[in-house]
């Protein structure tokens, strides 16, 4: 009945080998590229510019550090609603992502960045976010899966996560030639996918012996607020991080911060109207006022003007919240689909729809609207596609959802099958969401309790449960 | 006895209905500006910009994100403070906030950028930190009102709150030519006086009984300190998002971060004298250690000096703890003014100092400091100022004192008014300070003290209390 | 037996006089530099820059920013694992930073910006920054200190510790010409030796009378691991802060970024290793992640290759977790050095090995890799030492890590023995790292356990243990 979850060899292993892994190919793939190398003043004369404000890394950096929060105090925060599960959302949200940046710079490097001539790799400023962003595809999928997996299973599933998202990536953006600046396709709707499929492979019929710790408790959901919040805050960076510089990066940050405002507001609505007396719900506050930022991924850089973009963060809060009232134990009870954090309706939902706006927006820009260069510079209009017409951008746009939907699917049923192998450690169903399976508790004896020496349920004083408990007293 | 708090239909119409009329507003009014429109690249070359780094977005990004954050974790985790309010804390204030901005863009709008020839706002960063600050205003005004109020008088305060700033700010800012980078004035003076307004309005005699909810326990205080951090670190960022380029922004920042500084020790110092023993009071460390931004929130521009910075730093947090201690209990008893942050102290106390040292500093400026254009560029004397004295100046800032605090009362009196009907929905007396009234909570059978299959007050161990409480064991 | 911890008079008086100082020693000295000053547009003409853009402000603000960050919530929050010491972790660090940030500008000031002409130190952006990292020193050592110390202590601490880092820091980098952007030396190795060394001398033989306190629980883990976070994120803008404009600052950032994430990997594996059933403990994940940024501080800025960064950090995170299991033990048994955050294994050990990569890279260093100017410009062999050649400064590299050292341990033997006159009111031993000696705490009578009307201990309802409590139930 009790499952094994020892991990002392195999979490060890993994991050051993796996860390020396991405040593021996960093070095023989990668390096700095010439705005970061030290010849990078000899490069400024060769091109003729005239400043080093002119590097990359002054137009991107600010943004990429708003991005790092999102993906490590973001994403991280977040996921500790559970009122026993802080340590393995903070603390494997961070191993992930810590292990994924790394295979990102690879994979993404070898489909985007390979220097044929030298067979290198090289990185700058627009690189790191690109890991970081690849990476949020991972930690959407470890949405779905908190609290009923292990570390080592988390360490596989970014493994072939980061795969599957480079070459879904290099398809969609180079292929297809879409445009898809805060991946509402080949983040959030891959990502979600992905982690949709991995948990219905891996359904835990008798989930229900772990419900006790499956909740919130007072202090839980003000934790999750930071996660929230910091996700919405810098939402607008995450879509506008590797827009174009100049406009594209100004107008994907207008974009999204007005959408975003718009989902808060269309949340807080569904959120009162869904229930006795109008409460509002904090899973409804937490999650659905961020699916403005992921429905607005696509068409952020486009000329989707302010009101189109409150138009679609407003129906994005609808849609998301909604789907924590509806959907969620709909796809529980008939689609075996145990979605821990929700994903679904977050991630899954706003992303297909930020691909649609997208589409649509893509397919009704014009020359009138853009200016000829700006069309050009929006869509990319060069070389290959020199010719493209915005109609047809429209219908590439569309298709780019149907590949992130089909690696996602696809992807998590093989992975899913992998993670299924009785040799990960996994938590029994009894022990789901609950921290000790895989963290170090101080023993009895120097706990707390033991104020007077020795532990004992009635010698210390209790608190009234009202403050932190979310029950009625 | 017991109140109607059912929001049911009050809140969801309220937000649906504002929010389809921002849609509506922003469609015929708000469009990108040049440097956010996809004609940038057209309006370089007819504007013989050489480089996207010109782009305005550049020179305050990083700033707008600081300000960003001091909004929605600033002003939301500092009001966590209390013990049983988190998340009618974080959550309204994330409401307000995110409407807030919206109308702010409208009403700035058509004061600030309202271009006559196409009849069309054109908005671009500065707008979007513009409605940050004038958001702040109402969540400093919310700050009076904590536990007191209904998530639709919250809403109906941002509304009056967000038009009348927008007429103060263009009577101040605009008429008068007052400078206020930070807003000592234009933000925090009127902000405070117009949340104290609608609490003296709104004054419940009967409040002592949800007294024992009207303070913070030990890790609220925790909670508290986030907010209290974010604001103290970006308040750098606050005062100095819309000054001018170069020397301006610079200035600014080495300014306030002067100022809040100093007022950190004479916090300390004033808080440790006023207790026995010498202890120290959270109350205070979490917010008179921010007086010396708000003080420093009209001169962070002008050349006040670095130990100029520090003298007012140094004075805003002394008058500002003394506030908490003899200012809030004496508002309470004999002005009726029910104070739950503490604004007064925070916001209106070192706001008015902010607007005097202002005055001073820009009477005080000749032209052997600032240099011929230094002095122009600082105080704008150009156009319909162009022959405005240094001298002329102060009394100029010393009217818009004066206009803050009129614009407060006479607004808070009205909104105070209206606010006061029967029919928002807000708490009775015994249940302020209480998130219960607003938000779903777990039903018992969901609830985590029914470990063992069944809620019972004696049947669960029990933790001391000292962990979390501030009694003495 | 019980001691004397009032700090009535002590407090206030350090607090005000020492800040009146401040006050005057800015007024005699301070001024602001020519990008901050008005004057700047007047400059601007006269060297030809060309645009605002230029401003050093621009190159360096968001770094900046990020840093800030760093020192208040980074350092103030890691240290809230105790679960007790949350307001003395955050606050104390707060009282620190905000007086040793003023009291570095003129230090640092006198010793490096000094204008010999008009016997001025002018500041601007760079100087703020320096300000933070000097402050970065004193933290550290306060993590040994950490519960163990009076407020007056930390400001005494703080006043010599400043001191001596701007004198270390002078010999370091001006006299030897060492570079060192993160400061592995400078800022860690001199801080965490300067902190040990006084922990030594204050050694509490009966300090296991509060070491019920001296652990954390479930929540303030949570708590600590924001600390963590912020600092992990935010570590690349440390590095690169004051590198070179360009390429310097980018390739720092990069060399952090991935030598950070090796070491979470490596950490995750040595803390998994160590335990019963491979079980994680936090405070390896609180601390240890973060030793790549420290080994990285030195090398940041050299062509250390992406590979060579990941070496880098995955030692550090290995020697860091191996540091927390045997050495601290060690220490406090046989050396009588108690080291609450455990800096000896996250700022000495790793701050040491950041000095030695830091020399070979330098001494490794080639014009084939960095280009002629490229290698100028990163050591900056200019001027005195246009002649030095990569060998010789691998050396003056090396000689600089036992200057730090030697600066610590001296110093921290001299304030050491200041701090032990019996005269700064710190805790008795069985009251060590215990809120309630220097922090107010609302009366039981205000106390929220009174919700009946009186304070009972066993009228409350209580909540199970497992939910703070780190014991298994």
């Amino acid at each position: 009945m009790t499952k094994n979850t020892n991990i002392r060899i195999s979490l060890p292993a993994v991050c051993f080998v796996w860390q020396i892994a991405m040593i021996i190919l960093f070095g023989i793939f990668i390096r700095y590229d010439e705005e970061s190398d030290a010849n990078w003043v000899k490069h400024m004369e060769e091109k003729n510019i005239s400043s080093h404000i002119e590097n990359d890394f002054y137009y991107r950096y600010s943004s990429f550090q708003d991005v790092h929060v999102m993906i490590f105090v973001g994403f991280g925060f977040l996921m500790t609603f559970l009122k026993r599960y802080h340590f393995g959302a903070v603390g494997f949200n961070f191993l992930i992502a810590a292990f994924g940046i790394q295979w990102a710079l690879l994979m993404q490097g070898w489909f985007h960045y390979f220097d044929t001539e030298d067979w290198k790799i090289k990185i700058g400023i627009e690189n790191l976010i690109n890991a970081d962003f690849c990476v949020a595809g991972c930690l959407i999928a470890y949405g779905a899966l908190l609290g009923k997996v292990s570390p080592v299973q988390t360490m596989v599933l970014t493994l072939f996560g980061v795969t599957l998202f480079a070459v879904d990536e290099y398809i969609i953006l180079e292929l297809l030639h879409v445009r898809d600046a805060g991946g509402s396709m080949v983040i959030h709707t891959f990502g979600a996918y992905y982690g949709l499929t991995i948990s219905r492979v891996l359904y835990r019929p008798n989930l229900f012996q772990s419900k006790r710790l499956q909740q919130s408790v007072y202090h839980s959901d003000v934790f999750a607020m930071i996660g929230t919040l910091f996700l919405w805050m810098f939402w607008p960076s995450f879509n506008s991080a590797i827009a174009d510089h100049g406009d594209g990066q100004h107008r994907a940050v207008i974009n999204t911060y007005l959408a975003l405002a718009a989902s808060v507001l269309s949340t807080f609505a569904i959120s009162s109207l869904l229930q006795k007396h109008g409460k509002l719900d904090m899973i409804h506050i937490q999650n659905a006022t961020l699916a403005g930022g992921v429905a607005m991924g696509t068409a952020s850089e486009f000329m989707i003007t302010p009101y189109g973009s409150l138009i679609v963060g407003f129906c994005a809060g609808i849609i998301s919240t909604f789907g924590y009232w509806f959907l969620t134990p709909f796809m529980e009870k008939t689609l075996k689909i145990q979605d821990t954090c929700g994903i679904h309706n977050l991630h899954a939902m706003p992303g297909v729809l930020g691909g649609v706006v997208g589409a649509i927006t893509a397919a009704a820009a014009s020359e009138s609207v853009y200016g000829r260069e700006g069309l050009i510079n929006t869509f990319d209009f060069k070389e290959a596609t020199a010719k493209r017409t915005a109609n047809v951008q429209g219908g590439y746009q569309a298709a780019g959802i149907f590949v992130a939907i089909a690696f996602g699917i696809v992807g998590g049923a093989l992975v899913g099958g992998i993670l299924k192998l009785p040799i990960w450690a996994d938590p029994a169903d009894a022990n789901c969401f609950e921290d000790e399976v895989y963290w170090e508790f101080p023993d009895d004896e120097g706990d707390h309790t033991s104020v007077n020496g020795h532990s004992n349920a009635n010698h210390v004083r209790s608190m009234p449960p009202e403050l932190f408990d979310q029950s009625n007293p």
